[in-house]
């Protein structure tokens, strides 16, 4: 009797079932449990309580999602063997491996080494242990596959990654206007020469995901209270470096993956608690800041702030925002009669115009 | 104009908005804070990986039940002053304050005081600190405040509490079977005689209240895999004392509150992440197969274990189960015709026999 | 290029494709099409104002369950030819389609032909007509089919009809107590010696749904006013036969198929609100009460009322509830080891004592 | 003890609790039970089968929104007195009070009193009845009463009708585009100048209130399938007209209210299948043809169709859509530092260009 592993999933109001020896190995990787230890959304859960979700549990929706998509596009004819599911799936279970605590906070300060790049040394890692079981996945993952749509799964503007967290953040923030039509898009979902599209009549679909992707942004991902929390977390651990406190940076000389895997959050946070007690008042300050959640004020503007004070309490910084990245490759909208046209163009409200937009705000932070 | 403070809550699908600025000093006190850091289904996460919510949001989401509850009672006609609506807010809020990290497995080897102990002596402190403001919120949790119906709105086998986390920790799990008609239950409420009763129309969602938190018992807080994991932690922590290791040991003797509270579930997960590399091969071993995931293999049966190994790696243990409390003061039912009668009399199907039937299982674990 | 169809169910969070033309065929008949003109729950709504969904809608979603069923079971290495998967699906389709309007209520009033009797000549009818395309489904909806099995997916005390019903009129009614872990019981459906079983982990959501039945059976099913509008129309369906002026009455001798399918819940409203303005004082005065939800007033009792009046406008009856059936066929619990147990047994709480238990009550009914 | 009635809203997860007697004797009036019998969007159900609600139940939710935007206006200081607030809903309870069966559809070709006029006329029958209890309601409605907010709450585009409807048509359909933060943008709503704005931190909140309505438009108000079907019963009531054998038809020259509010979608349909059978041709194949779903082929075209037939059989038409109504008065949003703007300034993304855009589309319908 073969093993199964079902796991539940609040998000998609049903659960995960696994039947892949191979994919539960790798699940069971230290490396892949390590990321129950790791928020998808760092300190956001100062402004939305409830956001405490990891990478684990985003990893593994991703790979929910990834399943349902393999399966439209094999009813709709699309020739995937075996070994290419089994790829795809793991390719999007491993994409963010190499992601480290707070890491879109930390990564600049703590490691040196961009995640990307940790992300294929572990999956390479774990392909050796694996006698070789995880060149396909590699191969989609590094988009040096021979179908290219494969890639696009699981990175591209309509991806299963984005899928998955757009929808996870959503539910877990309590933010209903994140909300997307999951299903509904991954069944639209087809490939014509090679290129993941959508069918006609998810045009509208398409449509609510970019916006709600934006919405998102502001509302959760840029929540400038968020910023002030992250900005906070930045200064703490720049002068903790500074003062040689802290055993978290990494540098890409000597990298030491296992060494790296052993850091989560929970290292951080009790970093951040201990050094409450340091010596040196700024450090000590900051972080007792943080632990009791008394984070900078933080003003919004569409100008750049201009002499201003620039310190460990006080800074400034840009944030930007797009619905839509032109410069990626464009989402594909392939009609009845044949004709495959660019989200651009397909979507009479979407247009040009609005899609190319890119709204900057500015920030100014300083104690309250 | 007054400060007004607003909290999504994923949960009941909504927020939580709060304008007094007596709760908003408590919420923001470093004691309160400190439970966005404890998790309030201890190691759950590994069996549920979307359990990974702290006991500072239930305490909110207890804190909204409170507030509707109070409003249909006084809609009711219930008399309830501004004074008697702030502490009961503030007795809900606070009324679990002095758990410990992982306390339902921790309590008795990291802290020889009650958890009832400390979250009394943190009440104190916090009322010194307000200059009183917490006299009447004391008063209720103690249960000498002369309206003994607004204790039982915070501890009784119908309180705010138990609503909020079995909706909540159903939630999070994705355990649908948990679901309780919190909104029915609440508008429901009544007083009579001083005792806080439930109206005729609502037995049948205190019958499905009772059973959920039955199937809740051995769907989630007594699933297998989180005994496994527990007995696991507990292991540790007693092989850790042994060792004089583990820094986190509080005594009834010198208890010191500050300290205390900054011991969070992160400390714990930091400290058995060090312990890997501990010189003790018992102590490393347990800490690598709590790290990693490699949890023991347990066993369930309706009889005692005999004769079986009890060691670090392997120990025995029961789980009681009853879906209702018959030491406890009995949920009462009030009939339009004025009659008063417990559950157990006005229910036709969970009678006597259905809710005095305790369930005891026998567990026992070992190595994989 | 197949035709397939996306039909969207709020109820399951996204949509049905379907996309065997047979099925396509059966669901554009006239005989199903009429089903979205009769309401699965009657006068319900006169209670519970969303509950307006229609038999076409709960035979979709049956469909739907049906289709995760099969899926479920074939990963399981139960043996399912894809004839027996179209003959599953299209039994469990038009399990139900001889109904008429409001047939609980009015079915001995109207049609003197039972409605088993009326769905197997439509399902033979259709079949005529594509061709002996049904001849699968209609043994094994008649139970003639080899494979036991898959009757019991169309009809037994854990079929797909029950649990699409039992969670969609929960849905639309907004009851959430009758909320049931739908895909979870589907993933522990198992088969063993020809028999539908549950797999041992799925013991707590069988138990769940027995409950919520239950449950479901007092908030809705039985809810007295629902009774009370139930009573008003067969009063008036009686008096109109009496006077012979309604023109809705089959009878067995000359029962002409068609003719029945054309009559449904418009019609029947439609002559009450015409009768509003006849002549018989009795019967203008019934459906006046009915078209303006002037419902009788109604008393339940756990005695029998005795010595009341009885006529159109006064009258008792009785209402019996069982969480569970002993005469069915009992609903067995599949173990690791092999053993089959009924879940009467295998259930620690819901023992034969509370299983067998059977709840009678008595209404009496009169004008408010 | 007070009458209180309690009505399970499956939309807003919870229900609607009535107390006011003279709601609750509007609620019952016969006008008002009518709406129990006329679907809120017609024939969509033949595209989204859960689409049967009623207007009666999308009443009653405007009522519960409104009650929640008078509490949240009153706790930010504005003034409301009791006899307003009951007003205020009244005005919301009765404001589409006039509208027939299928009214977006035959309202020219059954009625040719527009339905504004005979709501008024409605609710002036009813405060007759009443004593005048409806004044206050009428006022607002009428968009006579001096405080113009209250009239803003009932009709304007962020009424509640609006925000009720979007949340109920996106949850009966499934189409969770629709889906809008409805609980965020009441709590964000206040009053400035005697004008009803929204506070600067539901700006995303109202963006996505804009997007969704545009999208529910596409997806489900103007889905050509709906279109297709509204046009088919549109010749079938042009057909019977022409015949003389509509009973239906309503003139202003002798408009008679109660004859009007007796009937409803049920008369259509059984009239629908009532022609099936008529002498005329055309008449009985457009029947057949809607009783059994069998609807015209629709094609949407960014161009006028020209040289088309038009008969019974075939037609063309315009579906327009614009987000965002210039006409009418914008949206404001109110700024920290009192400052007032138009969301089309308020908003980064949503600007003029945005917003003026209105989207314009031809259709041709023809049989299949």
């Amino acid at each position: 009797m073969t093993k199964r592993k079902i796991i539940n999933d609040p998000v998609y109001d049903g659960f995960l079932s696994i039947e892949d020896p191979v994919i539960l190995q790798v699940i069971e990787h230290p490396y892949f449990q390590r990321q129950r230890r790791i928020k998808q959304l760092g300190l956001t859960y100062l402004v939305y309580p409830g956001a405490m979700h990891t990478r684990f549990s985003h990893m593994l929706g991703a790979l929910n999602l990834m399943k349902r998509a393999l399966e439209t596009l094999k009813q709709k004819g699309v020739v995937i063997t075996d070994e290419e599911c089994r790829g795809a799936k793991l390719a999007i279970l491993l994409h963010d491996i190499g992601h480290g605590p707070f890491s879109h906070t930390s990564e600049r300060v703590l490691v040196d080494v961009p995640h990307e790049e940790i992300t294929l040394k572990m999956m390479q890692r774990i392909n050796e242990e694996m006698g070789g079981a995880l060149d396909t996945a590699i191969a989609i993952f590094s988009n040096t596959y021979h179908k290219h749509f494969l890639h696009q799964l699981v990175s591209s503007q309509l991806d299963m990654d984005r899928l998955d967290y757009l929808g996870r953040d959503s539910f877990f923030t309590g933010v209903s206007e994140g909300i997307v039509g999951t299903d509904r898009i991954i069944s639209m979902l087809n490939v014509h020469d090679d290129e993941l599209v959508v069918d006609e009549k998810g045009i509208y679909s398409v449509e609510k995901f970019i916006i709600s992707r934006r919405l998102m942004y502001w509302q959760v991902y840029m929540h400038k209270t968020v910023i002030a929390a992250d900005q906070l977390l930045l200064s703490i651990l720049r002068r903790a470096k500074e003062l040689n406190l802290s055993t978290f940076n990494f540098q890409i000389t000597a990298f030491d993956l296992d060494r790296f895997a052993e850091v989560d959050d929970d290292d951080i946070m009790v970093a951040v608690k201990r050094w409450q007690h340091a010596d040196d008042e700024i450090l000590s300050t900051l972080c007792r800041n943080l632990v009791n959640r008394r984070l900078p004020a933080i003003r919004i503007s569409c100008e750049p702030f201009r002499d201003v004070e620039s310190d460990y309490f006080h800074g400034t910084g840009e944030l930007h925002n797009r619905s839509y990245d032109f410069n990626d490759q464009e989402i594909k909208v392939l009609y009845k009669d044949g004709r495959c046209l660019p989200i651009s163009e397909a979507s009479d409200q979407l247009d040009r115009h609005f899609l190319e937009k890119q709204v900057t705000k500015y920030y100014y932070y300083k104690p309250k």
